[in-house]
């Protein structure tokens, strides 16, 4: 193997030298659960078939990362590991096949593919792929069940994360789970419509398909709480009622549309008080905190038949849902939200473009920019609740 | 109180000497959990406002009968009661306000009613009435709290059970829980349009709107579960799936569309034996049991991506549903259905025209006739698995 060094003073991604090479370059590697990111060189192995190459350009953190990195469920102490999943970046090269992108072009990885092929893909009422969709124990690529990632000594496999793995300089994807973005897209933005933005604004507008003059209940007000927030608002609901227990939030939130604040410290009972504030409770509840109480209380917030709520938070928990089936029968309804029901090379330029027109704010969503090197700095921001997006410029 | 005597050689139920007064005929009356009806004489108050009193023609006994009967929830144990809810009827008399029946229409009563007024009536995504949805803990009227029905010695109150109480010769209903239906009605057959038939057809037609061509899978073949297959068949559904325990039930199921049976007894895993007869699983199921248990194989029975299962069985359980949050992110919803999503005011009298007219077959559905003298006999036919459905004759 001949090794292009990346790492020092590499401007162009779409550079020839590279292109069917190793690429050594940094990353951010994780070696055990909570452990601090080792900023190291590692080894990239150039696309296979239907892959591409990608050199990350800005990449953000997300909770499903930190819970990741914190290993909180076995499942996901595989390791060395890179992680990272919210990014935009440009094709160094693609691998054989791939026809709908090439070098140069600028790209979103989604930890939710679309191979546009499988029944699945075909089908209007879903936007999990067959091959390609979300999976938290996946850690090798789907070609040959071996990783593009090696440690500069050994080399020892690095494993991949949720079909992307963004800390890194340099990352290998499947096509499916790659959006290509117009050049002239704001990319630091773009960025966002990784994972939670995405996720929150595609909750509202497409799995609640929230109408005018609605009124809406979000609980957790992280960048997911605050995307169905934003979507709530450019659908013209009347009324947003966020609910999170870090009053910090609060004033983010009026930025993205939230009328109402309730601070569960506050209230005895966050359904009661919302059944005060809007008679017989909200149409909408949205669950972005990854709690079975707080998903209880969001179901009880809705009005009866006719209410639903939207499960976007990850329960990592064993316990079941805090139902019972007869509940069911007063016409409240629950249904989970991946990706906000975006199919994401279908549907995701259009958002991208959506945003640039100002038909959604993303504004205030970036609140930290930090240089890749920091990336321990950045997981600690979110750690302590005090960014909602810490961006990484590589 | 001048009482007038219905309980022998009665025939004109809309005979103006009883009008206003109160009558005196016979019920049968449960003194106590599972203890046997007592056929014995009451007495009837005439209706209050907006109330009406119906001569009951034909009763039959539903399964949500046998519960209350049996007292299986503390909330169920009132007694003296009079249950019964699915029958037709011809309307005595009417009460102060009831201007859209009167003497002599022909009626079924229904247990979730529909004022027509308020904000649930007036909306098209519930059928569940502000003031007469359905309401097992009820059992006076909404008006002033009391009985219309009373002991012949006493006299003790009687009370009333899921808005109808229709295992008597009179009974006494809010107009908003009685259908006026067409005086050529086949009365038999309109008789299953009270509870079971309608809520049935209702799960596959307005709940999972069945589409042509569509896979179903129905956990539990009583006349509920019949219901949705027939239901799913007029529909143009191509596999529709049986699972009952009782292979008798088999039998009966053909003649209502089902294609294909499962005996749970059987098959190590129905969900399973579903997934290898129908690829990825069917598009709806129809839990129709009241079992936990069987809730998640109707769940897991379905497609991923698109599949619905429609919760219809009536849970006695204290224990909450057995899902964990993460798994509605594999796109399988779930939802209850009360009374299949009809209105009843306003559509059930077409769905008995489409009953005549051959739309739907409830040939079939009543396996059993007996006086209404031998109502004891009638419920051990139900306990044994017996009858679909034994109408009584009054
Ligand atoms: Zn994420
Ligand atoms: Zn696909
Ligand atoms: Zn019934
Ligand atoms: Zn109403």
């Amino acid at each position: 193997m001949s090794n292009i060094n990346y790492s020092h003073h590499q401007e162009s991604s779409s550079d020839h030298e590279t292109r069917g090479k190793t690429i050594t370059c940094k990353a951010a590697v994780v070696w055990g659960p909570g452990e601090p990111f080792s900023v190291e060189e590692i080894q990239v192995d150039p696309p296979k078939q239907m892959e591409v190459r990608i050199k990350i350009l800005y990449t953000s953190i997300c909770h499903t990362d930190l819970s990741a990195w914190k290993g909180e469920n076995e499942s996901q102490r595989v390791y060395p590991r890179i992680l990272g999943h919210e990014a935009v970046g440009v094709i160094e090269s693609v691998g054989e096949g791939v026809e709908d992108m090439r070098e140069g072009d600028y790209v979103v990885p989604v930890f939710n593919g679309e191979c546009g092929q499988c029944v699945y893909c075909k089908s209007d009422e879903t936007n999990l792929c067959e091959r390609y969709r979300v999976n938290p124990l996946k850690c090798v690529m789907l070609a040959d069940s071996k990783t593009r990632f090696w440690t500069q000594n050994g080399p020892r496999p690095i494993f991949h994360f949720l079909n992307t793995s963004t800390f890194t300089e340099f990352t290998v994807l499947d096509s499916a789970c790659v959006v290509k973005i117009d050049s002239d897209s704001p990319l630091k933005k773009v960025t966002l419509l990784s994972c939670g933005v995405s996720t929150g604004l595609g909750a509202a507008w497409n799995t609640a398909n929230v109408q005018p003059g609605s009124t809406v209940a979000i609980f957790g007000l992280g960048a997911v709480g605050l995307a169905v927030a934003e979507g709530a608002r450019s659908r013209g609901a009347s009324r947003i009622i966020g609910v999170d227990i870090n009053p910090d939030k609060f004033i983010k939130g009026k930025a993205m549309g939230i009328t109402d604040f309730i601070n569960p410290n506050d209230v005895d009972s966050v359904s009661e008080k919302i059944m005060k504030m809007i008679k017989g409770g909200v149409q909408y509840s949205f669950e972005c905190a990854g709690k079975l109480s707080v998903l209880r209380e969001a179901f009880l917030s809705t009005h009866d038949g006719w209410g639903l709520t939207v499960i976007l938070g990850i329960h990592a928990t064993p316990e079941m849902m805090p139902f019972h089936p007869m509940e069911l029968f007063q016409g409240r309804r629950i249904i989970g939200s991946v990706f906000g029901d975006f199919k994401p090379k279908t549907q995701l330029p259009l958002l991208a473009r959506q945003c640039l027109q100002g038909v959604v704010n993303l504004d205030g969503f970036i609140t930290h920019e930090l240089p890749f090197s920091q990336i321990n700095e950045a997981f600690q921001l979110l750690v302590d609740g005090k960014s909602l997006r810490c961006l990484l410029q590589l």
